[in-house]
């Protein structure tokens, strides 16, 4: 066995990510060696209680809830907390005592990600974070070095495997919302309270990691428009599969031409994207980042989402790279300046849009919902009428069903988000609506 | 704009993709200063005809016959010269003379890599090549560096543009090999002499790349099992499509738990896919990489596998990457050590096969068919008839169609390669069988 030199490796937290991590560290340890250069030797882990019970099978001895005097002894520190505090003063600690950190902690890079790179960079030291972007795919890298020469113009991820889970089973079974949450709580795909992963929370945190890395831009939380699935029913879900669609919660990151010049947009919704796009086939818990580069073209980069040892592998990949950097003298691959692009509200962002409405049944209704369309310069693309027997010339006359009540989906041409929502206010107050079914965004076409 | 330290950066070659890596660094010189850190400047092109038409607007001064002085003052050298000699002898020039290089050429990567890179190591230079395994999909970072805590099972790759464009063709219209080749021709997607792709040869050499890097084992050339396209015709695709498979070209890299330790194998051939396998969706002329490691699971890569501007991405990441480790002082990511698996034949790999005969219609034939596979050690897993109107029972005979000649498709289960070749000619000699139709392997079942 090659004598390699031992680097101190010090991991705070041991959750299912964390004591994954462990049991990967001792038990890969001398193939770890090999590929890093150096003997990566577990420390300590940082646990609140050192009693709980663990997943892996990990020595007591070391469990420690001394954390600060357990990152001063180490060259790397692996944060796998979660959540804002104590992770950002630990992690800003072991920047300051000259350490290379490692984390997964998505939440505290969106929200506070500038001051832990700068602290960073003041120090020279390297922070890594490949398993806070899209679980176990790689996607850092690829972003900051392969395409590095390149310019990104548009990222579109499915970065939640809860969401992509529940909207599949809506998709392919025709089941509820309701039911396919509490059943993905019953399996572990859901959390308890899962308000992080259905209301965009989560795939936002990492919208705002990915567009900063691919725009050389650094995008705060609050700057990512954020819609969550739970306004998803299954009425929405047949009329896409007819259209031709599926729902996905897609994190979209968007380089915007914008007049004097380029601009950035970063929004979570659930949006219309067609069945051959290669995300529609996107199944269960997985997840996948679509990049379109302009000399690249169209990447996509497909994995599992979360889970324990897949993030776990995530996590490895960043210590080895950061034990790489230790033996080559602390001297890393230098971080991209910043483009520092301006960021786009909502409103200000152009996508094409599906309308369903619910109209009266009476001659002329087609004429006023063009015109108030119109109006908005809302330009519509296409009509059609989801009523059974419906005439096969939408455009003609507005069918009606048996109640009396015809609805109408409008596909509409790229138009401004600003437009479009005080178009569908509009619409809404409209005499011949009785009321606006859904409005999805398409992506992808 | 930022005061840049100057890189120079000599380029060999002004091909398809050369003469976009020009136009791109001239171009975006100003972005990709602030990618790397320093503005590289293009100070030459070494060309056999500095008069030859060029794609790119390129001025005359930048052409020059002498690539050894071109060499001698840069920074960072490009090879896309591509073939063996004289990018042999200058990339081993350029190393010796101190500078980063980078490459797009298989070619030589697959045949003399070790040379290369041994050269690198002595003098402490880096070798790039991200364009020269998957064309402009990022597959080099990921396996190198987020994979390196990581181990890699298996690749499945769909790595030869050309190939994968007349399969998908022949699949989905229906269409004769001879006719899409020549279409491919036509349209510029296969070369005047297409030997190199359809026969595999391609796909062989960036099969080596990838299998040395996910294996940290030197992979050469000649260790690649390779079989080309050219037997596969019209019935056997209509066949493969009655199954619920799709054939396309694979690379397979492959560890092997082998007895006394883990070994590989890395093998090109058609073989068939099923249609939900994430490899069967890739269609025209991209490419895809399939990545099984232990703990992340499994990973897909997939984008536009060859073209000009498309590998210009990647050359450019590549030399954004060079130019950031000359910054820091030339101290670069340390490389893997090397783990040197043995390389198994492909006679002792396990597959799946689907073992296609043209029987004679008589009592017996199934138990004599069967009762050869049984000695030669293959188990059957699936029988199946493919004329028209045969008995819905396979197994109690063997159907005639009206020419008295019946078809039988086996699906093994796993089989040693040995056993199983040696089993087809024994197949083609037995008196009950008139023609051993196909023998496809099948992966990613």
């Amino acid at each position: 066995m090659t004598d390699y030199r031992r680097l101190r490796v010090a991991l705070l937290g041991a959750g299912a990510v964390g004591s994954q991590v462990a049991a990967l560290l001792r038990q890969h340890a001398d193939e770890l060696a090999d590929r890093a250069g150096a003997r990566l030797e577990l420390v300590g882990i940082a646990v609140r209680n050192p009693d709980a019970p663990r997943e892996a099978d990990l020595p007591r001895e070391l469990f420690t809830t001394d954390a600060e005097t357990l990152i001063l002894g180490a060259d790397i520190v692996i944060e796998l907390m979660g959540g804002i505090e104590p992770a950002r003063t630990s992690l800003l600690q072991a920047i300051g005592s000259g350490a290379d950190v490692v984390t997964a902690n998505k939440a505290l890079l969106a929200t506070h990600g500038p001051e832990i790179f700068e602290a960073a960079d003041q120090v020279g030291a390297q922070v890594y974070y490949e398993a806070a972007a899209a679980g176990a795919i790689p996607i850092i890298r690829p972003l900051r070095d392969s395409l590095a020469g390149d310019r990104v113009q548009r990222i579109m991820g499915i970065v939640n495997g809860t969401t992509n889970y529940i909207l599949d089973r809506m998709d392919t079974e025709g089941a509820d919302f309701g039911d396919v949450l509490a059943q993905a709580q019953a399996l572990g795909y859901a959390e308890a309270d899962p308000t992080a992963d259905i209301e965009g929370y989560d795939a936002a945190q990492k919208a705002a990691i990915l567009a900063s890395l691919a725009f050389h831009t650094s995008v705060p939380l609050e700057a990512v428009h954020r819609e969550g699935i739970t306004a998803i029913d299954k009425p929405m879900m047949d009329a896409a599969r007819k259209a031709g669609y599926v729902i996905k919660l897609l994190a979209v990151c968007e380089r915007v031409v914008n007049g004097s010049g380029d601009a950035i947009s970063v929004r979570v919704y659930p949006a219309l994207v067609p069945r051959e796009h290669p995300l529609a086939s996107v199944h269960g818990a997985n997840n996948a980042v679509f990049v379109q580069a302009e000399a690249a073209g169209n990447l996509m980069f497909y994995g599992a989402g979360a889970g324990g040892v897949q993030t776990a592998s995530a996590v490895l990949g960043d210590v080895v790279s950061a034990a790489r950097r230790h033996i080559a003298g602390g001297v890393g691959v230098g971080e991209s300046t910043r483009a520092n692009l301006p960021i786009l509200p909502i409103g200000h962002v152009t996508t094409q849009y599906q309308i369903t409405l619910e109209v009266t049944d009476q001659p002329g209704v087609l004429a006023t919902v063009a015109g108030i369309l119109s109006e908005g310069r809302v330009s519509i693309a296409t009509v059609e009428q989801t009523v059974a027997d419906a005439s096969t010339d939408p455009l003609a006359r507005v069918a009606a069903d048996p109640t009396g009540v015809a609805r109408l989906v409008i596909g509409t041409h790229k138009a401004l988000e600003q437009d479009l929502s005080e178009t569908v206010v509009r619409l809404a107050d409209s005499d011949v609506v009785d009321r606006v079914v859904s409005v999805l965004r398409v992506e992808g076409d």
